[in-house]
């Protein structure tokens, strides 16, 4: 396995591998790997040839006042586990690389699928994500690029990107990883303080409420959604950002359940911000 | 020469020849081929294995009331030119192709680079310009892509965007090519009455007297410009839409001439919009 910090020596790496007719899997991520990263680096393995990692905490997707400067971190953690889950190549650029100071493109999806949900609590957020996205499949040049449906919304987003800048990239969105108690994966959970941690399955609890209220025969989303938000209320450090059901491709709200419904949630729980979603009728 | 007008097609056929060893020199252009073009062209052929021509007039670079749909447009003429510079692949797609109608990501340069000059008269045309040339260089995937120096400012847009989103492409400008009378080659110039063609002659009239005043001393960018001005308004059917001088990267205005500075105009000779640029101090 080998690090590379330097953007061209990465590149260059990478266009060979390409020339020699070797199939790159590529899982970019900010780092302090879990479960749910891991997941996405094993199926990277059986898809590639070449097997990269980045770890990127990228500034340009924090909004003012979030938590770019306490975003947890462990690169020899990190390095150990990608090890083990065969990863050939970690890409580790440090932000001045990423962004020089004279830096100024920034690649953006506009209209509905970055103005709704996340895009409406953190404007910049999606432009950050895609603006990054975008340079890494540029500098790792892969065939296949890995990401997790918990952040369901960005899956979406970098689905549209990906077509629409005809980068030849198969975008591969995988399955949420739940701690043993339901709580998704998330770098984030470490924020959370043990009684916060217990309010937290307030999440997937509602998600559960709502798939069998949908199995019982209610189809009525505002009706789904009331019931949600009374889940919610109960847990008295959880304040609620959204939650909705939405179309799976499009993520426009709808009215009425069906199978291409999902439920997508973002709470505050004390200061942690989490996200959750699933399908709503399975 | 094929002619390949299909995004899949065109990509396909490029990552094949680059996975072969080969280099892929890269034209692109709105058609309507000129002696302009043509200086790319053989530059490119000396550059490339592979010769590779884009044609494709962009709407999304274009504003409204601009002259998208009288642009001149010659497919026949251009092929039987790129057959004689030796081009290999011409890339001729159609709009909905590059732009399907869910089509919602832009590549944008912020800050003062794409706000000033053309710009300031026409404030969504850059956004177009790096939006298709990025996208065109994923289905391209050239080594190096030439480009004319006569869109002065576009080269220097598409050289931040290149290196910002490291794309692994070298941006090469090419001198202006002018008409025998000094008028600099454009497809737009067939817009032109016979008596607005020798009105459009003020351009390159006016930046030979400013290299002039230059040449006899003169380092004042106020006084080098009110003499510039005093030239354009001799001609009747002639209004200015700028004459600066700036600095050759960054394109900042300055206020003394010296070995970085660019004189830069845009008239417009009746309904003609014509741009014209070049060294002040040689």
């Amino acid at each position: 396995m080998k690090i590379i910090s330097n953007i061209k020596d990465m590149q260059t790496r990478c266009l060979a591998a390409r020339a020699a007719g070797q199939t790159i899997a590529f899982v970019p991520t900010m780092g302090f790997l879990h479960e749910g990263h891991l997941s996405l680096l094993r199926e990277g393995r059986e898809r590639g040839d070449l097997l990269a990692l980045s770890i990127f905490v990228n500034p340009t997707q924090f909004g003012h006042g979030e938590d770019l400067d306490r975003y947890p971190r462990n690169f020899e953690r990190d390095e150990s586990l990608a090890r083990e889950c065969g990863v050939d190549l970690i890409f580790y650029p440090n932000a001045e690389a990423i962004y020089p100071a004279d830096y100024a493109t920034y690649v953006t999806v506009e209209g509905p699928l970055t103005t709704t949900l996340e895009g409406t609590c953190r404007p910049t957020h999606f432009r950050g994500v895609t603006t990054v996205v975008a340079k890494l499949f540029v500098i790792v040049q892969p065939h296949v690029a890995l990401f997790g449906r918990k952040d369901f919304q960005q899956l979406a987003v970098i689905r549209r990107m990906t077509l629409d800048l005809n980068l030849p990239v198969e975008i591969v969105g995988m399955p949420i990883v739940r701690e043993t108690d339901g709580l998704a994966m998330s770098s984030r959970n470490v924020y959370l303080a043990e009684n916060e941690r217990k309010q937290a399955l307030a999440l997937i609890d509602t998600l559960g409420l709502s798939v069998q209220m949908v199995r019982d025969g209610e189809r009525n989303v505002s009706k789904v959604l009331e019931s949600a938000r009374q889940r919610l209320h109960v847990e008295p450090d959880l304040t609620i950002d959204y939650v909705k059901i939405c179309h799976a491709q499009t993520l426009a709200e709808v009215e009425t359940v069906d199978q291409e419904s999902v439920m997508l949630l973002a709470v505050s729980v004390g200061k942690t911000r989490l996200i959750d979603n699933g399908s709503i009728l399975c």
